[in-house]
């Protein structure tokens, strides 16, 4: 915590400094990996909203824009007040919307900020028109489409839509269009399936928006997106906007389902060595789940990498090593069952990076990154992460 | 969040005021907890040493000593530095010690604090006597005596413990006795495991200093405890310390494990109902695994609780449901399977608590508690949870 108080020296700090347990961001990773979304998306005419809330940072979002804003998806209004002091002016705000939270939607406006909201019910919808009324200003929202049964949302033909528009378009808000999300990507293991997920966040998202057009409304956005499908979708007719988020950091269940590789994860957090149990098989050290936080993700997939992968701090990683347990303040490295690999020799007071099974919640045990660009191990920068609601 | 700002007029908000999700603590029950813990171990010449890292708020610290101070456990150096900026002068470190921590070990000591150290290997209590003699401070240690395979420590009668023992007192450090930690009582489901689990615990580490004392050590301190050993441990002969943390929140696995019932936890998460599909038996809250963490300790016992219990404000459970699914900010609460419950009707904006799986998972994802007392809605307070490292 002191070694980077500011006013120090930072530049001639490194990776072995920070006191264990503290959370790196690899610069260099980040860049690649939002070029390759970008690539991959760049012969579509859509435009891309990158999903905030994995990295929950400014200095990340100005990455998404070579050093300058866009559009942003947020999980919380916190981050999407953060984004707001930075210069961000185009958010939505990616959850169903509560209505005690429309006074900080409406507060965001009046700032210049098109903060559109969420929403997937007639009573939300005569909230949002309400505030919307009060004020004198019409908030935007969308209308969120269930693909998949993951979560919320109404289905693309469920005529509940038509009622929804018409409390907002009539009651003075404003229906900005439909947003869908392939939640059950998370769950595809080929190619093939991912293709289709994407193809049926699209189907769905398209056909409501035409239901609605049908009708009379504008609905000028057509809002799909998650890292899997994202990078694999292959049609985007009548969409116009693209969503993902955890692509800019990537994490083993993504590696897992096949969209990226190990290599490209730029987030770990960075422990020491406290202790060894050689009968047990086991080291120990000073990250337990308060710094890789109690995700398991990778424990429904075909390999399961306990609470992650362990590398050194240039990013090798040791053979079938893994984060096989974890208490509040402990983690147990262990050789993966069955591997025959065995455990290598790491003395008390070596440093090892723990590879995230799901970099969204990693980084959320976290207030900030120790950033550095590959393998070398100087830190470029601190940059803090927006907490909170 | 902006509800609470300093300077606010506090006495007037209620549960039903801060932006959701946010934490709720009962003081009421806290004081209850620490209560009952206290009078079972009256009969016992001991001292209580409570572990601070599952509050980790100096407020909830000075109710363990009626508003004073005492000796506390602590799982980071954060929270000890916090709770010596508070008055407290008595703390263990209870994580094996990384050499690179020993500066700040120092610091605290400078300031008047005793802060004693955690080990169990020689080439700690190297790094512990190197540093002492460096300082001219003698940093006092205990060293971990494993009694049950669960973590880290040395054996009872691992003869490693003479040579650790006399590079401390030899070497400018002191060896101020052992400790040992029950990590098995987490997974008793009987009275008798649970009297068996304390006995294990108690035997390990006295029998540990009896070697340590037949050797000519002072090693005055024997330290053992865990909430579900204290609360049922029969015999202290020779332990001059018990630690305990999770009792002063308790939870739903412990409440699984039969040490506590479940209108005995005193902190939950306060969300807010921002959709429902029914066609799926689900209502959606604005509350997901930031909020609750990702703890689902309860999976491994034989009532699986999901997320959470759900409560209304006033702590009244709804029958058979619980926060069965979490993505980054929301979670679905729906009916215990095969219980043939029915889902209450929770209107849109409706708040309901959740009670947790963890307390200290729940705690570590928020940064302040909003304290009431029993069933009044009434903020009486808000205090800071200590965090980082």
């Amino acid at each position: 915590m002191t070694a980077l108080a500011p006013g120090n020296d930072r530049a001639a700090l490194t990776l072995h400094d920070p006191e264990t347990p503290f959370l790196a961001l690899d610069r260099a990773k980040v860049r690649r990996n939002i070029t390759r979304l970008r690539e991959r998306l760049e012969p579509f005419p859509v435009s891309l909203r990158p999903h905030a809330k994995t990295a929950k940072s400014p200095e990340v979002a100005r990455m998404f824009w070579d050093g300058g804003t866009g559009p942003l998806a947020v999980s919380t209004l916190a981050e999407a007040e953060a984004f707001a002091d930075d210069g961000f002016t185009d958010i939505l705000y990616a959850v169903g919307i509560a209505p005690s939270k429309l006074d900080r939607v409406l507060e965001l406006r009046r700032r210049g900020v098109d903060l559109i909201v969420l929403l997937d019910s007639a009573e939300q919808a005569e909230a949002v028109a309400a505030a919307s009324r009060a004020a004198g200003i019409a908030i935007p929202a969308l209308i969120e489409i269930d693909c998949d049964g993951h979560r919320g949302g109404i289905l693309p033909d469920d005529p509940r839509a038509l009622s929804i528009a018409a409390i907002l378009d009539g009651g003075g808000a404003e229906l900005r269009g439909v947003l869908a999300h392939a939640g059950e990507s998370y769950f595809c293991y080929t190619e093939e399936e991912l293709v289709a997920a994407a193809e049926n966040e699209r189907r769905a998202a398209v056909d409501a928006a035409e239901r609605l057009r049908q009708a009379g409304h504008v609905a000028p956005v057509v809002s799909i997106g998650s890292t899997p499908t994202a990078l694999t979708v292959r049609d985007l007719t009548g969409v116009t906007e693209v969503r993902a988020g955890n692509y800019v950091f990537f994490d083993l269940v993504m590696a897992g389902i096949g969209v990226c590789s190990v290599d490209d994860l730029a987030l770990s957090v960075i422990a020491t060595v406290i202790g060894h149990r050689p009968e047990h098989g086991w080291t120990l050290i000073d990250g337990g789940w308060t710094a890789t936080s109690r995700d398991r993700g990778t424990a429904e997939q075909s390999v399961d990498q306990g609470y992650g992968l362990v590398a050194d701090l240039s990013g090798s990683l040791y053979p079938d090593l893994i984060m096989g347990g974890a208490s509040q303040e402990h983690g147990v490295l262990s050789v993966r069952e069955g591997s025959g690999a065995s455990l290598p020799d790491l003395p008390l007071g070596t440093r090892v990076r723990i590879l995230p099974n799901h970099a969204c919640a990693m980084g959320t045990q976290h207030d900030r990154y120790q950033v550095h660009d590959g393998q070398s191990p100087t830190i470029a920068a601190v940059w803090q992460r927006t907490r909170g609601w």
